[in-house]
């Protein structure tokens, strides 16, 4: 009987039966994630993330989609009914991240007992508000990464840290350019 | 007594005054933003949205903070309960462009009835798997945004739709490159 090999929660099997599979037929590695959103009223829209495709085929693993609700703060003409979209990228940031520690962790053999992160970004509101000035975005973002291992070195958990920074996909986006198109359709 | 304007849920006297604000003084454009995780198991990262600082002083806006989970679909050695990094990246942008909007066409005497957007991201596992190949992130990202209005002209809306793109923070950070520094803190 085969063993089930769970370390940090993850499924290291099943984790190198996945990279073998992607060795196997590169396209089992394609994915495209979608997000839709529906405006509400001032600051506020509702937003679902459900289906994705993966190897060019719609998955079916969400009866549901999930449901956000985007708003701004009061002093930014809000009602503070969710957290702001940049907001939402910097957690993003700490998401990736923590996935990245966690299963290249578990790849490497390192146990992980605890995993925290805080990002942070400094934003100037000039240009959204039409007044030219800095770039409309983060100017820089901070991420700052405490974890705790029961046996692992300070180095092997630098090395770590450093890998996944370098394959991060959310770090990647932000640190480098992605093309976005944006299309517009006038419903009649 | 002032008359409240409100066009599209947002108060337009509000907005002009925080405009006039920013002109008197820069300082009040300054925004810091913050996101904090802590690591469950596997996939999943518990998320938190609190305060943030406002020309350099914390608000006090959010007496608790908005709480998210984050985690990967079973074919990515997630169970699933919570979207993913890349797709929080995906409504992020929506969210924005979906303000842009609202409060620019607010500004500019447009009356917004309806407006959606459906953003998507194509991505390879390659890197993330350690496997080399393209960027660990999205190689492209499609905005589509249908928008209906009762009086204006297809070219106020593409005007419009344009200057949101060139002004939206989210758009900024993915079209644009970020420093982004990540400090590791080993506990005992």
């Amino acid at each position: 009987m085969a063993t089930i090999t769970s370390r940090n929660g993850v499924d290291v099997d099943r984790l190198i039966a996945t990279i073998g599979a992607v060795q196997s037929d590169a396209n089992v590695a394609s994915f495209t994630f979608r997000a839709t959103s529906s405006w509400e009223t001032g600051g506020r829209n509702h937003g679902e993330i459900g289906a994705f495709e993966h190897a060019g085929t719609p998955t079916a693993d969400r009866a549901e989609p999930f449901r956000l609700v985007g708003d701004e703060p009061p002093v930014l003409l809000g009602t503070n009914a969710g957290p702001n979209a940049v907001e939402l990228v910097l957690q993003a940031l700490a998401f990736c991240y923590g996935v990245g520690d966690v299963y290249n962790a578990a790849a490497r053999g390192i146990e992980i007992s605890e995993l925290r992160y805080e990002v942070e970004g400094d934003l100037d509101l000039h240009r959204f508000l039409g007044l030219g000035g800095p770039r409309a975005g983060f100017s820089e973002i901070r991420a700052k990464s405490w974890v705790r291992s029961p046996h692992a070195t300070q180095q092997q958990l630098e090395e770590l840290c450093q890998y996944v920074q370098d394959t991060s996909p959310v770090r990647d986006i932000l640190a480098n350019p992605v093309p976005v198109t944006t299309d517009l359709v006038v419903l009649d």
